[in-house]
């Protein structure tokens, strides 16, 4: 949809956004901006000057309209697990009396790993069940629903409205990990009465690796909740130096230390490749994208199983192949050019970012894995060599 | 020491590198080769191909011998914050049976917040006590005794290594913050027998705005601590994508989330300013720089109260006048381009960076001072405008 507004490396077909998103053609001129006249030249006075304060609110308001919140309801802050733990404490500590965080078995393991040391900490359990089981297991023991809405691996995707009128049925808080939904389909929080949620800014928001993270809470709850992070961005006159913490109103308490500017100023070209983008007109050219590859793939590669759903309104924007050679399938791809990525021991990952991938290289890369497919010998030795890719 | 590693604007004094580090000249190229070579060519291979995965052990590693620390014992990750919070906790549950966090009244307020924050969350208290009553207080109900090194305020230093015996005699762990010293003076965490600390990189190692912040957690205790912010990059595999938390050997399971690739990479041209630079050497370069403002200051502006130690050695890199105009003496201050801070009602401040300041500015700030303060209206309405400036 907007190619020109990333620079990608010739003769590559990047199909990887859902790990890290493509380099904004802006960034280097934002965040040489960032460092040179805010930073180099105006120095500490760049807090007002630039209104390095009021980045974290700046940037949430810029992806709020792409997940369906209002400007207030979303801050840019942290990473996505830091603002899990803090969410999940504010939820847990909003439902006195229950103790459940109650999520899915195969959710993603940060998350996971995340309520556990949590749950570890304050004495509340973490009860992880198949997803069919989510409904029947919410009774009023459950303080909060989590749940990623795309699953990481199979990109398969939660009917985020059902779910959360259901964790709501029972008196539980529904929180939403939308890493892998953010910037990727059109995302409605309000329109699903969704309670709180996370996300990260790095896969199809395009804020460079690492990217600081977002965290939503819907209005009329900010003001009841606590940041067990309270830290002296969050405080109600953060210059005040005041020996007492007292939260800010609204959103902002859940901000903690002092955030990194020049990842921030990375983010905001990230978003602006959104800009004039409707999530509505992008959800359907991912879905004509991961189509056509499906398409490709189940007419010429009879040896791949689709691991994903086949409807692309019951998936994200990412597909999923399964394949006992997954690995040297993929480091054949990468060898020619089309990038993916492997959750062993048998999944090929393939991530459709409609900013900038075309519906021609989707042809190219099916054709090219068909090729592979075909004729490759998998056991060549220089494809077995593991390595880490996130 | 080192002024042509910095690119600092023409007629400017900057005497506030304790509230942010000036720029270092190399920096824009470094972030530049990040976005443009590592992330907008190399994509998501540079997790392995760019050592990513390694940034926060690598820089950790160049902070630890400024700090006087091992190059395992220090990681850079979150903000100090939210390190903060982790170390405090790990000690809570280090020291079962003892439900007390010792600080000093006074201490940096978001220190204090955070630590309210864990104890709210815990059923801990905090206890905050004057300085002169901090040894007689540490009883066998206090879990960890936390102080900052050098006061945000006076630029008071404590003695680490008594305070640091002291919490050990009552069988407390010792948690220093370094927000104020790391990169001003000759710090000693392993000579003092510190078990843990915290640190920021965006003031004295020139970091660059909200850099990444950086802890410390003595070897031998590593393997003995819990992270209750448990997130992927601190697991024992961090891509085996396994449902349980296994955490990783060291200090490494510290990590939480994802850090900011770009940011740290800002960090990283910050540290580089210490090449070749012995603290003790800097240390001493400081003590020369504050006492010739000091010494100025008394001589010329008698009606300046010094609200800092007199004997450079009982300070950080940080000097604080008191005045009931602070805030006007300041705006006037910058107008001539003399860059310092104000802490409400009545501290100036002016921090001293050996790497960047040079005697000569030093003498020449101390004058224009004198000069405003022998001929200065102080109730010039253009500088009574608050502006907020951290």
């Amino acid at each position: 949809m907007t190619r020109d507004r990333f620079n990608l490396p010739d003769g590559i077909i990047y199909l990887d956004g859902n790990s890290l998103g493509a380099m904004p053609a802006s960034v280097s001129a934002r965040v040489a901006q960032t460092i040179e006249a805010e930073w180099g030249n105006d120095l500490i006075t760049s807090w007002n000057r630039h209104d390095w304060i009021g980045l974290p609110q700046r940037l949430g308001a810029g992806i709020a309209r792409l997940i369906g919140a209002q400007d207030d309801e979303v801050a840019v802050c942290d990473s996505t697990s830091v603002n899990l733990f803090k969410l999940l404490a504010a939820a847990l500590d909003a439902r006195p009396g229950r103790r459940i965080i109650l999520t899915e078995r195969g959710n993603f393991p940060t998350d996971l790993y995340i309520a556990d040391g949590l749950a570890r900490m304050v004495g509340a359990e973490v009860r992880a069940v198949p997803a069919d089981a989510i409904a029947s297991t919410l009774g009023d023991d459950v303080a909060v629903l989590m749940l990623t809405q795309v699953d990481y691996c199979s990109g398969r995707r939660h009917d985020m409205a059902a779910l959360t009128a259901a964790a709501h049925r029972a008196g539980a808080l529904a929180l939403w990990d939308l890493s892998h939904s953010a910037g990727a389909i059109a995302v409605d929080l309000n329109g699903c009465d969704a309670d709180l949620a996370v996300g990260c800014g790095y896969k199809y928001l395009n804020g460079g690796p690492g990217a600081p993270a977002f965290l939503y809470a819907r209005r009329d709850l900010q003001d009841r909740l606590s940041n067990p992070l309270s830290g002296w961005m969050g405080h109600a006159a953060p210059f005040a130096f005041a020996a007492d913490y007292a939260p800010a109103p609204g959103l902002k308490r859940f901000l903690t230390g002092t955030p990194s500017v020049i990842a921030i100023a990375a983010l905001e070209a990230g978003l602006a490749t959104f800009d004039g983008i409707e999530m509505a007109a992008l959800e359907a050219e991912s879905a004509k994208l991961s189509e056509a590859f499906v398409d490709a793939v189940e007419a010429t590669c009879p040896a791949l199983r689709l691991a994903s759903p086949r409807d692309p309104a019951m998936r994200g924007s990412h597909v999923v192949l399964a394949h006992p050679d997954a690995y040297p399938i993929m480091q054949a791809l990468i060898a020619r050019g089309v990038i993916g990525d492997v959750r062993e021991p048998e999944l090929l990952r393939f991530g459709f970012a409609p900013l900038y991938n075309r519906i021609e290289e989707i042809g190219e890369a099916a054709a090219i894995l068909a090729d592979i497919m075909a004729t490759w010998a998998f056991d060549r030795p220089e494809f077995r060599q593991r390595a880490e890719v996130i």
